[in-house]
């Protein structure tokens, strides 16, 4: 396999993009991430997105932003992994180059939720069969593994709030982030509206709209880019038994254990060598067990790790630096690749009041439903 | 690159499948394609789809037929390509074990259309915006087509009825083929129920429910799976201008012409090679411009293959030969790969009656949307 950088980024402020089509925003992004470079040489667009089928009614959406961007006669492919598909566009881009059938990819992510409620969509990637007649949705599976998880190890239902705190105290210095200038307490998240018992709409991930993309190239072409290449040392993918109810034990995310071990294993790193983590913290239970999953914490200590700050940018596992899912915004199909876009930022030294001290490897780890898809990828600063 | 072989394959006879939901199908061709192989060394699921958003309900649906096909812990990701999508979720399949990623791979392919009336979903393979407002449908863009071209050349309207009658006339053999008692003459093509003129029903595929899978291995292993592997030689992805009305000449399909130029460089193989093609017959005006496309006849005479019966099994160029999308089905997301199972049948000299004479290279070349996105794969009878 080749080796693969990231040689280019674009992201859109995350917001209710009301003056903006989901191809729009996807033309701008993929403008931000070509830079400089000749769009000539493009040869394949990766595209994730989970909604449009029924908030847009587009099922052909990686041709149609090809075009609109000037690229038509490219490759252009969707990847779907319901709510990790932006990290499946990233494995396959990452793929498309690695195998040498490409030599210049773009993987692009766009999501537009606001245009309708998302809820009875978004529960689609639960089982239509078996699951969402009998009531279940995204926020009732995280609602219920946070009550189990406070009920296993005996805390109180203020557990998780510090995950929260540190995510909006990290949005606020990100201009693409959706929430930059809502600070809160750990009171004023376990004081906030329930949504779905126990989760408080401060647990939850906003509704939300953006795009994000990167540029892939073999690492020994980089430098033809940029200065400041990334490279991808690990693309793994895993699955767990689709349905929560038929997993031993729900805490226990067993997909993002081994897709951590592979992930880990393909770049030939131990996880002390991971310097911050970019996880999916669309629910706070989630980032916890993820964290846990991951083994930056042994099961049902994930959450001191939030509550002790060590999940903060100058602790010993920074978690979603630049706001995360909670404040940056989770918009479906773009939040991988946002994610990738801040992981450049850190390891090149551009993420501003929330650089971290001279970062080396991060990790992303993207969820599909109630823990069922996990993608993990690794990324070091290429020097 | 590493050169890869599909060392399995499953198919479900195409029909309207009330008693099997599409999970159902997607575990049966999964476990024929694997055959005696050991399930716990499949490392991936690649699969495609295109309508289960509104049919079924469901976006997951990778990992939901990993799961319920017993390989839970697999990779497991949908691609698409609008109703091109089983050849996205082949390619994706070949990039991941040509790289070297995995080192065994399924592409698995699944529709069920028979749930509800497609077409409005169907339609959102065009423009959201600008043409399905407009009141255009996969239907009225290859009417458009098929008017243009017999304007164009001065052709009466049963010009392509020779298609459909090959078609059906080759799904007579195929056990896997939805029409295998139904025999038409040109003539009753020509007089079939007009649908969107000119299109006549004969012109135009079935909705279909079907699912079809084939299993990927690298070549230098693939005698520990089969005694009979064949070779993909060749995977190339293009796109056109997104929407029809924004291309100079819509008859001269750009994007079939470049892929399959593509895929000739990649294999270094001439058109001449290519012993038999399974194109993407929906409708046989399409089946007619892919023809010219490709090579195999000049603008304004592909008709005059299937007239000549140069298509047939014994003639120049053999299409669709074992019933086609007009006569086997078209099973959306499953269509490629039922085409991709066919040709290994034809390649390893196990299509029954219609066998043809020892053929080395096959080319399968689908259509997402009216045009817009091509892929083209090339095979070989690996010895």
């Amino acid at each position: 396999m080749r080796r693969v950088a990231i040689v280019g980024t674009g992201q859109v402020a995350v917001r209710k993009q009301y003056d903006r089509g989901l191809r729009e925003l996807g033309v701008v992004v993929v403008k931000q991430a070509l830079g400089e470079t000749d769009k000539r040489r493009v040869e394949a667009l990766y595209l994730s997105n989970m909604l449009s089928d029924e908030l847009q009614a587009q099922k052909h959406l990686a041709a149609l932003v090809a075009d609109e961007a000037g690229l038509a006669g490219i490759e252009a492919i969707q990847v779907r992994a319901a709510t990790a598909a932006g990290a499946a566009a990233l494995r396959v881009a990452h793929l498309a180059v690695a195998s040498g059938a490409v030599d210049l990819a773009l993987a692009v992510g766009v999501e537009k939720m606001s245009d309708q409620v998302p809820t009875a969509a978004l529960a689609k990637a639960l089982d239509a069969r078996s699951e969402v007649p009998d009531g279940k949705t995204l926020l009732s599976q995280n609602a219920l593994l946070m009550a189990l998880y406070l009920q296993e190890y005996g805390l109180p239902p203020d557990a998780l709030a510090p995950f929260s705190v540190n995510a909006h105290r990290n949005a606020q210095h990100n201009p693409h982030a959706m929430f930059r200038d809502r600070q809160f307490t750990a009171e004023q998240v376990a004081q906030s509206r329930l949504i779905y018992p126990p989760l408080r709409l401060l647990d939850c991930s906003p509704v939300s709209d953006g795009a994000a993309a990167v540029l892939l190239a073999p690492l020994s072409d980089a430098q033809q880019y940029t200065s400041y290449p990334v490279e991808i040392i690990a693309s793994s993918a895993t699955t767990d038994r689709f349905r929560m109810s038929d997993r031993p034990n729900p805490l226990r995310l067993e997909a993002a254990i081994d897709s951590t071990q592979k992930a880990l294993r393909q770049a030939d790193i131990k996880l002390q060598d991971v310097d911050f983590f970019e996880l999916h913290d669309a629910f706070s239970i989630m980032a916890c067990l993820l964290l846990e999953a991951s083994g930056f914490a042994v099961p049902g200590q994930g959450w001191e790790l939030a509550a002790n700050d060590e999940i903060g940018i100058n602790g010993s596992i920074p978690i979603a630096t630049m706001g995360g899912l909670k404040a940056r915004g989770h918009p479906i199909g773009a939040t991988a690749l946002y994610q990738s876009c801040e992981i450049v930022q850190q390891l090149t030294g551009k993420a501003g009041q929330n650089q971290l001290d001279e970062p080396r490897v991060a990790m992303l780890q993207s969820v599909g439903g109630a823990g069922t898809t996990i993608l993990t990828h690794l990324f070091s600063g290429a020097s």
